[in-house]
């Protein structure tokens, strides 16, 4: 049954090509948030087609209200679904440029720590990750002479600009991206010995909260001591909601969050808790109670506060009681939590807490629950076996503090189950000057992929 | 013994004249603000040294590092020191312009609500106050032939930009401004039939407290649950400053704090609320226990936050945990309250709630005691004897919530006690479009300071 080690031979021997073409598409300058990157995505997103049509894909590239969106498909004739492939090419801008020591889209071998790195701006996020499943795609056609199962490959350009154009271009394209598994390849491992799938992401919503006066601004020398001062209300209001260890007090705010399975939480439990805080301090963090660090990262709900303005900001003083005071937050949802219950209680436990004369303003945006992939999916535990044949440590199967709507749309719209898996680092430098990856990782990633869509033909062989 | 007829007659009579002088005066655009009023504020210093000349007064003008003072002295030949008279001729800027009904710099009058109104930027605040007093030291010198007391007159052309070159101004004329008491005329009456003299000043001190965390910004979805948030920490701290009913909750703020005199505190009960209020709600408020609105306000310390910022003051959303947040507090100081010792004691107070791992970092600024001025001091009680005579209201002994700092500098560099008293009503519109005055409030006002000029004389006689 196993013609995979003629194929992962073959990406071996052919590495030094794949690297060559690799650098090529790290050339492109694709920044998708700046109107100079423009010419660099549609420049990147034409080489991208012709790489899908060398495949024997049928490629096109299909226009948004944004960027465009590659779209290839490659179609044994048994009708049957397959698998459906994401990754984004667009990358960050690359601000600021005198920080980088060669220039980001003028791609640059260095021999460091023992690996050969590429430095470049997208060598790590995203476009590493794309090449990983491309070149796989290419050692199953160049040996086997054919892609062992159904495949539709999906390369976004906005990513970086929070993929404003996907959910449209998800319900127009619904019946192209019909597949049973979709696998989200922007995504990080563990460690560099130990690959990981994120099953567990979490829910969000936004909440922006004004509170406003009764008065305009007033001076506060003059009415300080008997008129309502919105930033005091807005202080006390954000100190209630989290008790002395960091517990949110909104009541029924917990409901719907079940218990992690006993393994998952066991396993969260043995790592090394360093190794993902990735140098993050937590020294005077909230303390829930009774939580790790890991499982207070990825198991946990919390609310925080990401912005409060108000009355003076300047350089001077003012002293001005103002007419209205406001602040930013953040809801992180997991399990069954729903969006708009904890939406309607937080709202209410806000308005519970005015004084007379106050009125409160809310401006909601997001509200997705949390998605958790079953930990038992057959396509799952297919995907881990080919990772632990590839690296020298067990698959982690972890969770992420973060959102990732994508995952959400694709879960709802198209009804399967995502399977997140990749090979970043954290200490790619993602996002940052001098970004980078690995040779050897490029080549691990390119197998791991190579033996994915083995166990998935195998998979497909043993399901009805 | 009372010369006083002739001299108040004089005044009513030479009122026309009077009032087209004051015109004159209104249309010097004295901004002290702006570069383009630099023109304006010296012409109207020159203009102002004539006035005094004309009065028999050895004026001048006198350079400082920013706008000129102008210094005017009429010295009896006794040798004894006298009155020193306050006023500012520098005015607000103008914008918005076309809010204006005529010309700021046109001085033009209106008939309206029985009044003879004139409508000028410096109408109200300052110039009137200062013609005021110019007015009765003319009608003196024409009906008696001299002014009855030594004056010093000090006429500042940057009050309206915080008075920055004053404190060397006193420090270098300490001599020429020797004198028993010391008029501050840039004050406001208690209503239109009622006149005031403010004996209780506060005192002020800044703080800016900026809660730094142990990491740079950080996601908020990825560490929110672990790691310290600077905006959850300066919350908990400002929310703790203040008890549920305004109480301040430092340990030891209240040190010092002397209650007032019996008299006075129920002369303020007394006082129609609505009328110190001038519209603004007090819905919602601190109230501290126990203390009526108005005692609150001119008599009762506090703390007020002025502004906060941190994290994601955009208009999108940022799932940002700060690496700071800071807060700017004011404190209003009364009686016996030490700026230093308040300032260590909050210090203290929020590092001892700080988590570890977090620091803070404090900018203060400022830093007067409260001033009172004894009530009991016979010029006070001359000035009042004087100000009674001459409206239908009995005098009103009040404070204020805000804070003079002229008033501590005088106090402090002179060694003698300040009468602040003057004629300004909250609705004239200062600092605002219209502003506004009228001759009725004029000719009294002038006839004031001219009982005042008659009470000190006689008040002089009767001391050793």
């Amino acid at each position: 049954m196993s013609n995979i080690d003629a194929i992962l031979e073959q990406i071996d021997a052919n590495l030094p090509v794949s690297v060559e073409r690799f650098m090529r598409f790290l050339a492109f300058p694709s920044i998708s948030s700046q109107p100079e990157g423009k010419e660099g995505i549609v420049a990147c997103a034409v080489w991208l087609r012709s790489e899908l049509e060398s495949l024997g894909f049928e490629a096109r590239i299909v226009r948004t209200s944004g960027h465009p969106v590659v779209l290839g498909m490659s179609r044994s004739g048994s009708g049957s679904p397959g698998i459906l492939l994401y990754g984004h090419y667009d990358v960050q801008p690359v601000e600021p440029l005198d920080a980088w020591t060669a220039p980001p889209f003028e791609p640059a071998f260095r021999d460091e720590d023992g690996l050969r790195r590429i430095y470049a701006r997208g060598a790590s996020d995203s476009k590493s990750q794309v090449w990983s499943f491309i070149e796989a795609l290419r050692a199953w056609k160049d040996t086997e002479g054919a892609i062992p199962v159904d495949v539709t490959v999906l390369l976004e350009g906005e990513e970086e600009t929070g993929s404003p154009s996907l959910p449209a271009f998800v319900d127009a394209y619904r019946d192209e991206l019909a597949c049973d598994v979709a696998y989200i390849s922007d995504s990080d491992m563990w460690s560099p010995t130990r690959p990981a799938i994120t099953t567990r992401l979490k829910g969000l919503l936004h909440e922006k909260i004004t509170i406003v006066a009764p008065n305009n601004d007033l001076h506060s020398g003059q009415f300080g001591n008997v008129a309502v001062n919105p930033l005091r209300v807005l202080t006390k209001v954000l100190a209630s909601i989290h008790d002395d260890h960091g517990r949110v007090t909104i009541d029924g705010f917990y409901d719907g969050v079940t218990p992690l399975p006993t393994e998952l939480r066991e396993q969260w439990a043995a790592l090394p808790v360093d190794e993902a805080l990735a140098g993050v301090s937590v020294s005077g963090g909230s303390d829930e109670g009774g939580y790790g660090t890991i499982e207070s990262m990825w198991g946990r709900p919390g609310i925080d506060f990401n912005g409060i303005v108000g009355g003076n900001t300047g350089s001077g003083e003012r002293s001005v009681l103002p007419s209205s005071a406001s602040a930013r937050l953040s809801f992180r949802l997991v399990g069954e939590q729903k969006p708009e219950y904890i939406r309607r209680i937080f709202r209410n436990f806000v308005k519970g807490r005015l004084p007379p004369g106050c009125r409160v303003e809310f401006e909601g945006s997001g509200g997705n629950a949390a998605v958790s992939v079953n930990e038992d999916s057959p396509y799952l535990m297919a995907t881990a076996r080919a990772l632990d044949a590839e690296w020298p440590e067990r698959t982690l199967i972890k969770g992420t503090g973060g959102t990732v709507p994508l995952v959400r749309l694709l879960t709802d719209r198209l009804g399967v189950d995502c399977i997140v898996t990749g090979f970043i680092l954290a200490d790619d430098a993602i996002h940052g000057p001098n970004e980078h990856y690995d040779v050897e990782r490029l080549r691990k990633g390119t197998r791991s992929w190579a033996r994915i869509l083995s166990e998935l033909r195998d998979e497909k062989r043993q399901s009805p």
